[in-house]
């Protein structure tokens, strides 16, 4: 459960004085945090702790996490002039051993404490990456994104591109540092049309995944409201594909065509509503999951922060039970 | 255009000094701003200026428009006895002809002024403005408001409901007033399932039609994000319904069976993207829109504070000429 933590006590308490990045890139408390959910909910994985534009400040781009807001960056990138001095200042390949240390340390010592329960590495998606770059800060519409992308679509790519190896190295040091499975976040995705997405996302996002391809790992792909881009998503290199609230999960798998493995799709609306009416909800979501050859029960979304830790311990015992 | 006004010089000197709401319920100020963007682009309708909050603040709620945020409420209303208390302290019957009086003073005199041009009304569905009730502000994923959808539904019914009466009302008055069809917006619909939609917001977005189903006018229906829910939206009682730019407008026509008129789709992205590329995605959208039996040419969403307003005189130009 991707945001598990910030329902939790004990997270807000490793926090407490805390910015956002520096405990991304503190690898004793990264690997606390990551540590705390499955402590408590006995949950069968655990989601390395860390945030969309880590690995954007590990390549030295200017960003920092303002709480209530979410990522601000120094400059915007908005020209082909800004984006080729992004390419020249900051490299992908600045990302080298040396600069995901801090990464590589977390996971391993993660790793370590969680014995024989796997850990899923975690990255966003080139496109939400480049949002975030564009409009140099969260946007309902990602308007100005979607301009470059249309209005300059090579050097869109070359943006894309980047973004897409940036997010790629940053996987990549997860899983050699001991990972079992890898995330890919497109947060932003759903603002898409299919069209838009094939020709001007899909591929940085292959491009991502093909970082580790070789590795043998299972590669998770998520959006929200990306029910039109399901198979889309599947074709860039996913393994498992997630599926968020919006979609009855039968209807998801039949989309992907019935052979690919889903994670998702309990609606994180229900985490505080009754006890009867979200059990009835999970057992429904694992029902419909069964239409699937695999099915990551999870939510359809992040934990809200207002969550009672007990329902999330809760939801994963009736989850248990039904296996 | 739907917030056409916000990219206008006229627009901004009109509005200095003066706050949202009472902008709204200023009739000589939102005649003025109605008409501004009809005078400027040669449009062949004006749509009425005002704020989805506008019935709620004329039913006494306690509601302000905080610039960079949105509605914010004095207090939520989020159990069934504050529910309660909201219907008990603001009937929806006390929008009567005089609590109404600013929006039909408003819309009299843009309709004298417009002459032929006919002027389209403007309401919040009720899901959109119980999502804001329930939330107090703007919110992303509107969970609050979920979570007494599933946990609560009678509470959820009757707030709906009252809200389905105050926006029939306030779509009543105008048309009474001179309206020449109207526009329900469903701005946050896109963030349900179907299933959803069909039992837990489908019935008042109905109830609010059928105030004014009598009146002969048609009614076009809105929001984004909806692909899923076109037909849906149709069924609740709509002539004309409104398509986002994440679905290519033909597709969208084949989803209403073909025989349903659309409006939309132009990609706001592109307004700031150099002409050719814009000239060439306005044709794309014409041509497809050829598919349905009437296509309101028009953007997908409302129009960015930042576009430059010649290139909206520019499209408006393009689209007339390729009638």
């Amino acid at each position: 459960m991707r945001q598990a933590g910030r329902s939790l006590p004990e997270y807000r308490a490793s926090r407490a004085g805390t910015e956002m990045l520096d405990a991304c890139l503190t690898p004793e408390l990264a690997a606390e945090i990551t540590l705390q959910p499955v402590r408590r909910h006995d949950v069968d994985a655990g989601i390395f702790f860390s945030d969309i534009v880590v690995p954007l400040k590990l390549a030295g781009v200017d960003v920092r996490i303002e709480p209530g807001v979410g990522p601000v960056f120094g400059s915007p990138v908005r020209t082909a002039a800004e984006v080729d001095r992004l390419l020249a200042e900051h490299p992908a390949e600045s990302l080298d051993g040396t600069a995901l240390s801090p990464i590589t340390e977390a996971v391993a010592l993660t790793v370590a404490e969680l014995g024989g329960t796997p850990l899923i590495g975690f990255a966003g998606a080139p496109f939400t990456l480049a949002a975030y770059l564009v409009e140099g800060r969260p946007s309902r519409d990602h308007l100005a994104a979607r301009t470059l992308m249309h209005g300059d679509p090579e050097t869109w790519a070359r943006l894309t591109g980047w973004a897409a190896d940036v997010a790629g190295r940053f996987l990549r040091a997860q899983i050699l540092a001991g990972a079992s499975a890898v995330q890919l976040f497109d947060s932003w995705a759903g603002s898409l049309s299919l069209e838009n997405y094939l020709r001007s996302v899909g591929p940085a996002s292959h491009r991502t995944l093909r970082h580790v391809a070789d590795l043998g790992v299972p590669r998770v792909h998520f959006g929200t409201g990306t029910g039109e881009l399901l198979a889309a998503m599947r074709d860039v290199g996913a393994d498992v594909v997630g599926v968020d609230d919006r979609l009855p999960l039968d209807e998801a798998v039949r989309r992907l065509g019935g052979d690919v493995p889903v994670q998702g799709n309990i609606d994180p609306a229900l985490l505080a509503a009754p006890w009867p009416v979200l059990e009835a909800h999970v057992r429904e979501v694992v029902a419909r999951g069964a239409a699937a050859p695999g099915h990551v029960v999870n939510l359809g979304h992040g934990v809200p922060p207002t969550t009672d830790p007990d329902v999330l311990t809760r939801v994963v015992a009736l989850v248990h039970a039904l296996d």
